[in-house]
């Protein structure tokens, strides 16, 4: 069964009343209840948790972590970033919501700035489902609209995807990259665009769905163990 | 230099007077003199012309080819087809144009249906230069805007591109994976989606720029001569 | 639970009789009992059979194709290919074994000649997990080693595939992408090269493993319904 | 007129009389002139010059910078790590030799630990050309044949590469990814994996030929300047 931890960093929610009436216990708990009703065990860390919630022994037990981040990324320690990256690369599923594109974590998984255009207003945003068939898109039909969203506008810097699987519409003119797969080591990666602060986007019932799916999409599907080194011939000659 | 041949099966240019007010010669004749107007040597041929103007001579001074149909499709020889196929493979370059992607040519090439969403409206379409630095993405920026386009709305069934160059943006609330890049056998190939025959798109500086740099991306680097079959051991044991 | 029909051309078993001490009933019904053995429902069906066994019937109840030819690719009906590409391009699972690289079906789906070069001798096979974590290659180790088997070696033809799984390694200094991962439409497609008729490859554990897994991976997550066609405006304006 | 840097952390050849014979002025003079011969505007720079040699000002200068390091990893400012990341992220283009796959500039830039196999023993490699009509590969055939070289073994931990333009074979039985082609933000990277400090292999004319063409691949078609940030809506509502 697919064990998943979301982290947030948890800062928005205490200081803007705005995002408090959205989420009055956090965007994490919204999306762990969310996880829980699909059936997924599911648990949360914060920021400000001794070692960020990201202990050697919770990640020993999570198959899978979400990453929610904006304000505070540079207060992510350092040797916690690396960990989760090991942690990654060694089969550990990752699931990058939003301005989480912005994070350590996200950035040194991708090697790149991972910069992109934003706006904050009233745009509509249509994700369009590039991959159907694809695991992350089951039960998601053509898109999913989200009456008001910020706006992430191309051109995004980040590899290219091994799989992508939504492109974003919005009101504006802009398009963007918005569901983008991974494989990193054995690990697997799901960055997923919508969920700014201010809208209620993890209520969302697809958002949810894609979500979940993404879960269970990037839960190692068995352990991997690497050898590396300096092994004599495999073929004597 | 790089020597291209612009293909048109030519037909709506002789049957429909608001097709022939903009085209007046055909979109091929439009399109070959943007291309020399950009110092890329260009000829012509049409569906009607023997061997709808593909000979092997022709193809035998052909770096790239630019490929326009619509109405006739079906009516191009399978055995022409195949002819341009293996040279595609064998190196010749390909630039696909518009509804050029329901051919039998580029749907032999892709191994799919190339279907899709259409509309015949008065959308706005916005290209997203989505690979900067790329060279079809020459003196591009970050946008093309097309005032009047027929809507291309995915889902588009071809195989993920090698690159994706530009996704359109539709008013209407569609996307589009418009400019493709592909590699087949040492050939490249490239899909771009504007050129609707009731719009003077290629009459845009831009479009025309972008298909130029195409035309000299796809262009072969050098000959290419593969050997296939039944070798002796390279390494002796 | 997948339902797997695995094709063969069945003519090497019933004119070589140096095949027919390998492979008695056939390779078809090898494989078929080593899925049987790993817990997957099989059927078989071959060439000589009516439709060569692939009736709009079976495929209604076909998950994934197993498929293995080499002497008589002509004989296969192109309506019969016709009607399997599809199948695949709207998500029943593909799997060519070694030969079947130059089948129409695959031909077909690649859009490419699929040539290589080859050699039968003694040559040993080492196949490289090059794809850890990925699901066919669960249980399988860092390698494969095949005593014998025929050689195949690069350059081979194909699009660049989607994930790489195998390289081989072979005695005489070749080497090959051995295993390769497509999507085409919403199906899957696993190219995997061993298996020459004159080696017992089809009862080494290994390989069934193999076939069994990527059985497994090609199988649809879901049932998808792709809509083309002249929708209107999603979002007014 | 490509400018290319060759950096070389040039510290075996100064402690090892056994490099030192083979490259008495450093690999990096040996890489220099084998670029010059071959048209191509060269400099060098080393470790323990200030700023490791890689100053702004040269930078300015550089179109593709050439690394090799082994040793020293650690002893690169990460300050300079990161100046040049963001270099190439810019658009410099980079080629990553041999042992620089541990380098901290390539493991940034990919993600990933970069962990392989390797042997210091009498192995033959076969480098296969896997991308006939690729830039990197004009000129060199189907394959290059180095007598004796350090084995490098998958598995190769690496994000997949954009382009697979070799792969190696090694007498011991081992394969390996030794030619690929990245691309980060605008610019371009190519891992090549010959170039073992204990044999002459940057003195082999065809190595010496792909170097050069990855030079002339890498180096930038055009300046970009991105644009990130926070822009009105394009299309007015």
């Amino acid at each position: 069964m697919t064990r998943v931890t979301v982290w947030n960093e948890f800062r928005h929610e205490k200081s803007d009343p705005e995002v408090a009436a959205i989420y009055p216990d956090g965007m994490h708990v919204t999306i762990a209840e969310a996880l829980r009703a699909r059936g997924i065990q599911t648990r949360t860390a914060t920021l400000d948790e001794p070692e960020h919630g990201l202990t050697d022994a919770v990640l020993d037990e999570t198959d899978v972590l979400i990453w929610w981040g904006h304000l505070a990324h540079e207060e992510v320690d350092d040797a916690i970033v690396e960990r989760v990256q090991l942690r990654v690369l060694g089969g550990m599923g990752l699931v990058v919501l939003h301005s989480g594109h912005g994070s350590k974590l996200f950035r040194r998984l991708m090697g790149t700035t991972c910069n992109l255009k934003w706006r904050e207003s009233t745009d509509t945003e249509v994700l369009w489902n590039v991959a159907p068939g694809h695991p992350i898109t089951r039960g998601i039909d053509e898109h999913i609209i989200i009456d008001q969203e910020e706006m992430y506008g191309e051109y995004f810097e980040v590899p290219t995807p091994d799989v992508l699987v939504f492109i974003s519409w919005f009101t504006g003119g802009e398009v963007f990259r918005s569901g983008a797969c991974y494989v990193r080591g054995s690990g697997k990666i799901f960055y997923f665009r919508p969920g700014h602060e201010t809208y209620p986007t993890y209520h969302h019932s697809a958002v949810q769905d894609v979500i979940a799916n993404a879960a269970r999409w990037a839960a190692p599907d068995y352990e991997v163990t690497q050898r590396f080194g300096n092994p004599g011939p495999l073929i004597p000659r």
